[in-house]
């Protein structure tokens, strides 16, 4: 497992992510001061790739740079006040989606075995009580 | 600006991440031990939605509870290797990616307005020229 090339690979997923929400951020602000911007904004956006953070950052600065400039202000600023709480919140995270994964599978074949003992009980008392009724006799 | 709120989507869109990297390291080992098996959850991953890591993990347990177990373990194992590196990585790739970014911008407009000058000074060159010469005196 190379664990140096995945912290950095996901380094600039969280970048690109981070990236995303700052443009989320800007455009919240340009509906309620400029809704033409935002309108703009949320065109160029939906053509660019947001998925890379950074060739975005990039296309927008040739298109306008004040909205690239202002994006990439937010960025760091989203960076510098969250990424401190995540590597507890990610190990937290999964620690527990782990266990109630395990709960909840742990209980799927618990009730899958005990209803295949109540299956298992339920035909024995059906062979307890002799074959099933004649309906022919119903007729009579 | 609600940074909880973006502190938490974050931490799950990383942990969605890891359980995509535990998967790929999974597939690794598989690949050569077992590679009938690196078949079946390659293919399996290509059908389920691994962009949401708990739905994934959730419908691998219902088919095969000892990969969904195994890529559980893995992502955790990586998560506790790599998240405390995370925060350091992000904000200074961030910090250098905005700088780049400027010292580029910065770089081209100063070379749009260095390339300006330099159309106006040839303009000028040629008004002191004179006009273009006459072509019809070749043929004398």
């Amino acid at each position: 497992m190379d664990l140096k090339r995945i912290a950095k690979d996901t380094a600039q997923v969280l970048s690109s992510y981070l990236t995303y929400q700052a443009l989320q951020t800007v455009l919240g602000q340009l509906r309620e001061m400029d809704p033409p911007q935002a309108y703009w904004l949320n065109a160029f956006s939906s053509r660019a790739n947001i998925q890379d953070g950074e060739a975005y950052v990039q296309a927008l600065l040739r298109e306008r740079p004040d909205l690239a400039y202002r994006i990439m202000t937010v960025r760091q600023h989203i960076a510098d006040e969250v990424a401190e709480f995540l590597p507890e919140m990610v190990c937290t995270g999964i620690q527990q989606a782990n266990m109630e994964h395990r709960r909840q599978h742990l209980e799927r074949i618990t009730q899958l075995s005990l209803s295949d003992s109540q299956l298992a009980r339920e035909s024995e008392d059906d062979s307890d009580s002799g074959t099933e009724p004649n309906l022919d006799n119903l007729s009579n």
